[in-house]
């Protein structure tokens, strides 16, 4: 795993840096992909019981197993990979409002490829780094995302000091802001009581109309869904409603029953309604690979979920309409 | 560990069959506190930085270590404990309105013993059981509060059918609704799918007036502090602003800093303001051992941060007024 865990640093780097990554973000997965074909098997594990039944595959090594992966959606070599990528950066000379059905799909698998490469590797050797995939899916995202929005401005951070009336919260008190990492993740929480902000996964922000999009990344291991929601309503309580819109990228998140050979697709319709409706409304639901759960009539009328290719399209309208 | 957890069992089998539990849960208290005094070795650990610092104590047994104990309002025997128990239980044929400050001083500390005396027990010797503190915490506090309110009604659940408007969410869809524990914990997440109701931790409502008081117990490992204040917001835009209340009732949630010997405070007063104020306003927030830092002015001011002796009182005032 050193190669992976080193490329990881370097791409991290690179990100906190605010340089481009994107290559070397579809190299590291290449790497990832070799690794998996050369030392683990790829076999059929168990297929989630829907309507129709969705079929999942697995990654195993000397005992371990990897997390479910759908293989229609799966790139599962480095050189098919490589070359779905290489298209999607062919795809990214026109706007995604001109992309293709074609193109759409591509990017959403390019994306899931690109995660569940590196989930899988972590599942199978570097079990202990339960939030490095998450981490890399926003890394590779953001690395799409600014081939598609190179003018714009990107950060993680929402400045609330804007909005403190006549200093009753005061700048040291706001403090942490809101950051979903202070309970369970600070090694020293009371530094993090001096932040100013709210700390999001991605904001891309355009200078012109001051319209911001937030992009909160989902994947197992990752915050409850209930942040996103309640960060989408602390922004229109304290900017007003249409400076901030949400939309939230998900990669499915699975459970394996081991004990019956199936896979769990972890899906929480009712919650992501009664957020909706009684928490704020964010602007999109995206996954690389839907829940069937989610494509309910009552569920597509009040929050549409759509692909992570179709995310590429509506960021594009939010932003130039 | 077999008593203890044999206790546990009992103790919330009695909880969930709405029997009285309060004896044998004080019970169990003295048995954790007999094991900690014959098997640990009970020491001042380190202080809180603070003005003025506090002295905490930790449990340690064969290269184990506690977490931190404030010496101060803990009964560090089952005498001492016993004792003071038992003249709460005297207390309790007094409303909490009539009780002095020794009383109210007294029903804090005999929480916060009770609680941490078996939190330390697993702390040391059942290291996997990360929930069930919080899960003693909740009971145990149920098995006193239905001292103070026999009259009144409890549960864990609010049904939400009864705001569902024109069937646009319908039974089946709204599903889980809110159950913090749907991500983390459920062994079967499409089964929790069916659950039609918001679950909490505790909700008593007087059945004369209707008026809830909804009861989050938050303790290390138990959800963020995200949760009580976004379920507020549901109740709120759902019931309407004035039927259902939150009290937030808080073991205090400190941090090791083994390196230094130094205990930190978790602490998050500019994320509880920026709830209290954006997402959806709580009734109060107790601790048994509160965060220094809660005491700033600004804090006090937007929502006053108490004892769990004084949350007695309040309870008893949101009731009868």
């Amino acid at each position: 795993m050193k190669d992976i865990k080193d490329g990881m640093t370097a791409i991290s780097k690179l990100y906190n840096t605010k340089k481009t990554h994107i290559l070397e973000s579809a190299n590291l997965v290449c790497i990832a992909l070799e690794k998996l074909n050369a030392l683990a098997s790829y076999e059929y594990y168990g297929d989630f019981k829907g309507n129709p039944n969705v079929s999942y595959c697995a990654f195993t090594n000397s005992g371990n197993i990897s997390r479910p992966v759908r293989p229609d959606i799966f790139y599962s070599n480095s050189g098919e990979f490589s070359h779905a990528f290489s298209a999607l950066m062919e795809s990214f000379q026109r706007t995604p409002d001109h992309w293709t059905h074609e193109e759409k799909k591509r990017a959403n698998d390019v994306v899931y490829t690109g995660v569940m490469a590196i989930a899988c590797c972590y599942d199978l050797w570097q079990r202990g780094s339960r939030k490095t995939p998450g981490t890399f899916f926003e890394i590779f995202m953001a690395g799409i995302l600014q081939e598609v929005f190179a003018e714009y401005y990107f950060s993680k951070h929402i400045p609330l000091t804007e909005f403190l009336e006549g200093g009753e919260l005061d700048n040291d008190a706001i403090a942490e802001a809101a950051n979903e990492n202070i309970e369970d993740d600070s090694e020293d929480p009371e530094l993090k009581d001096s932040v100013s902000s709210l700390s999001t996964d991605l904001v891309i922000k355009s200078v012109i109309s001051g319209k911001s999009l937030v992009i909160p990344f989902k994947i197992t291991t990752r915050e409850r869904i209930v942040q996103p929601f309640a960060h989408q309503r602390i922004l229109d309580s304290a900017f007003g409603i249409g400076r901030f819109t949400s939309f939230i990228v998900c990669i499915s998140e699975t459970q394996q029953d081991k004990k019956n050979s199936k896979v769990n697709q972890v899906c929480v319709p009712g919650t992501v309604k009664l957020y909706q409706k009684h928490l704020a409304p964010v602007g999109g639901l995206y996954y690389c690979d839907t829940p069937q759960r989610y494509n309910a009539l009552d569920m597509q009328k009040l929050l549409p979920v759509k692909t992570v290719g179709d995310f590429f399209v509506d960021a594009y309208h939010f932003f130039v309409n």
